[in-house]
């Protein structure tokens, strides 16, 4: 059973915008790739092809909170924490800190709640987490 | 004295992912540019030189709610309000509406926060909205 | 018959990184959306859903030659010209200019050859380009 | 002396578009991502500051060529061979070579000339490669 995870990852030129910092919208990045690592390491993924239907989790509510600036290079070090599981939601937690250079720092924290869905013939609709996917994850102490 | 402003966008390939529709990081980009063009309105700018100073309106929180997705040539309409005018903080609410094709469908909504800085010599420290702004713009009725 | 198409754009903050100006990887994006509004103003698509079949134009080759660079809420003309039309392939020539501020200045240019696709069961073929597009475009002089 | 080096990347789901397959404008930014971690892997970096003076290595041209296409979770390595140096510049090859899933395949391959400048007062200007950074590669064989 899991319920935490951590993903690293170097800010990227491309991250930056003229303020010389991450641009916001990169976070949402970092957490998607964070979490999809995650899937990976439970053996499930965001995307999923099962026959005819795709089960797939889209995004219902995401905040974000952005405490320090992020630089080039700055090396992140991101927390992924279970935090609701209900039948068709998920909300997880995520907490941003720069590890490198030191010295080491919160630098944002985040909440999302995805939705899980099937896709069949284009249209979308809500569905009980799979119970794979479900029997391996926990509620973060 | 302003206190809304209408956007128009139409949803481009490079902001869909594999699901076919747009990523949810593109909201963000697509609330700033709403965002910015309402500086432009009124005359003032995101990033604005001021002599040795630079007063910048980087990010305190954001929260944004997705209801139905965006597709590759959607047009979509971002409606910003201002809803808090605090000493140095700005609070706005965004509202996304597909109108093409029809029917016209309200898409996502979100909730921005953002802080005024002043930037010398690479360090950040809030300030007060300067007036030349603050007296152009009011709260949303 | 149609060759040559103008697009404008401005440059939005997400497009900037830390150096101060455009990131090399938006022109890619800017002359993409230059390209699809060149479709759809002859009433064609890049992503075409024909029955089973989608027909697409992914790209084969492209070269961009940077000549000056691109500020955040520069105004920028994209040109586009039709320079070569061969039985499944097109070569379009861009030329970025910016508009705003003054002095106008060309600031690249590139050439982009897209190939013709039928896309079926996820399999990706190059076929004739359609004559109901060919039909509307010519070479420009 | 360094004259190639190769960087491993995984495709993550914001890479991709409605075609199921990774844009063609985020190649410009996994060879970049190759490149900056092989300044880094020769003790220099792609924004250096020096005293008042910023020495960068903006992009002069480039050009790629798309063989076959990345899909999400895609494991990519991206080849550099430093190919020619000049005073003021240096041209880069990249090969893409998709890893995973097997089999193992050529996928994209790209030229990239990039220029020296020092960047002083705003004022970007073309200069010799530093030494520094000069005496520690060589053309690949």
């Amino acid at each position: 059973m899991v319920s935490e995870f951590v993903h690293r990852r170097l800010v990227e030129f491309s991250d930056t915008d003229l303020a010389g910092i991450v641009h916001w919208s990169r976070y949402f990045v970092f957490m998607e790739s964070c979490e999809h690592a995650f899937y990976r390491s439970v053996g499930w993924s965001v995307h999923r092809e099962n026959g005819e239907r795709t089960i797939a989790l889209p995004r219902g509510e995401v905040t974000c909170r952005y405490a320090k600036p992020l630089k080039f290079e700055d090396e992140v070090e991101i927390h992924l924490f279970v935090r609701e599981i209900r039948e068709k939601t998920i909300r997880y937690e995520f907490q941003f800190r720069r590890v490198k250079p030191e010295p080491v720092e919160d630098v944002a924290r985040a909440l999302l709640t995805v939705v899980c869905v099937g896709v069949e013939d284009g249209r979308m609709k809500s569905i009980p987490i799979p119970e794979e996917f479900r029997s391996k994850i926990e509620i973060a102490s």
